[in-house]
């Protein structure tokens, strides 16, 4: 099943928009865990096993297992997220992006090392630049359109002949490089309005819509703005505020993580029509 | 020493403009080094061990090691050019663009991890996806503006204002982004008008520059118009060109490797000026 069945499939099945976002910050685990060998497997797992049945797509950060020289451990995640729960995307947020050779190099990472069902790409390179990730024909290629940070205005909202840069790259993609029907766009959840231009602009694309949780965008207003006629069309994604949650009573780390991405789901939810 | 200084010195000690890109593809290996576990570690240090007196900089390409698990050879390979040519900034390849936490999990790997005196970022995310690099003061930080491939003009030929979107990213960097003189642009070598352009916008900044070699960049034109005042100002990128060079005669692949640095070094420095 390619990328975007299987989005599909997992938005009806757990009815849910929301994508959890796996960015393991080992100081803020749980003290047993934090400096156990394979304390990031056991972190991410439990997240996982307590928000499966939540959760329309998994979105790990590589760069935090990166930082850390743990790819191994982000290799066993991917493996048990893949093993266990076949049927909800993997999203390897990633935001590569190099010329053809390269970014072949960098598919094969993606793909064939850490089996992802999506990956994140950047733009500013171009279509040769994002063209060899469609060689895996049943893979998403997930470009970042607008961000959700401050300075994601300083290019992103560059006037290009009447439209700001962003909706440039929006229609590019839904125009040009989306010829196999595996693309779909990073729209941040900071700014609803141009969430419901690039909507506008790409018809049922999927948007993967971070800044919702612990960046402070507005569910509702996000919900409202991103939603497809289908009332679907989105990977609402949440990290921090989720695998970060505080406990209450007498919860651990994921049951807490539980409890808010519940809440979120349901939150979604209430606005989608 | 900080990057800039580092790179200065090596440009005056080996004469050289050259930088050797470490692309590590195991299929164009000799057949000896093909198979073993260390076999990227021995290739890539028998080509710096041939090269390091002709070169002002080394650029591993990270993509190469990613796809295959590679990791801790990249670690091996820096930690060997870190302690054994100290004086030749070691420049990680890795064209990173996340929001600033992430952002900054990736100047960990570069700079903590790999130990790169500088390491390529894009420009996209804007000013906070750069920022975080330069926590690390002594280190470079080399901002994509305009790329050496075909799909290059996608966006950064875009106008924006009356310029292309490139010479707004160069003008940006030159005298908003760059406050700790840590920074440097990437250029490729394809368009020699253009990269004229970009250095009268930034003054004396280094660029790196790709594009030549393999991509078939022109090397008077684009010495001509990337060099400083001084005739500096540039690391002109090298990569399949030199580590696959075909051997000649007696030769083996790290001889064949510094016999063309050796004619690219000086090819460069024929149109210094």
């Amino acid at each position: 099943m390619n990328f975007i069945d299987k989005l599909n499939a997992a938005w009806k099945r757990n009815d849910s928009l929301l994508c959890v976002g796996l960015d393991p910050d080992t100081a803020r685990f749980p003290a047993h865990l934090r400096d156990r060998p394979d304390g990031i497997v056991e972190f991410c797992k439990a997240i996982i096993d307590a928000t499966a049945d939540l959760a329309c797509a998994f979105k790990p950060q590589i760069a935090y297992f990166a930082a850390l020289g743990a790819e191994d451990q982000l290799e066993a995640i991917c493996n048990y997220l893949r093993a266990t729960y076949p049927h909800i995307p993997l999203i390897l947020d990633a935001k590569r992006g190099d010329i053809g050779a390269t970014a072949h190099q960098y598919a094969r990472e993606a793909f064939d090392r850490y089996g992802a069902d999506a990956v994140t790409v950047n733009p500013y390179m171009g279509f040769d630049s994002v063209e060899p990730y469609m060689a895996w024909k049943d893979r998403g290629v997930i470009v970042l359109c607008r961000t959700s940070n401050a300075g994601g205005s300083d290019l992103q909202f560059l006037d290009v002949g009447g439209q700001p840069l962003y909706q440039h790259v929006a229609r590019l993609v839904a125009e040009k490089w989306n010829r196999n029907g595996q693309c779909a766009l990073v729209v941040g959840a900071t700014f609803p309005e141009e969430l419901a231009q690039v909507r506008a602009i790409v018809g049922d694309m999927p948007l993967l819509v971070p800044g919702i949780g612990a960046q402070g965008g507005d569910i509702e207003a996000t919900v409202k703005s991103g939603r497809t006629a289908a009332g679907a069309g989105m990977m609402i994604n949440s990290s921090r505020a989720i695998i970060y949650a505080q406990p209450q009573g007498g919860e651990d780390f994921a049951a807490a993580a539980r409890r808010v991405a519940t809440e979120t789901r349901d939150a979604i939810n209430a606005h989608r029509g």
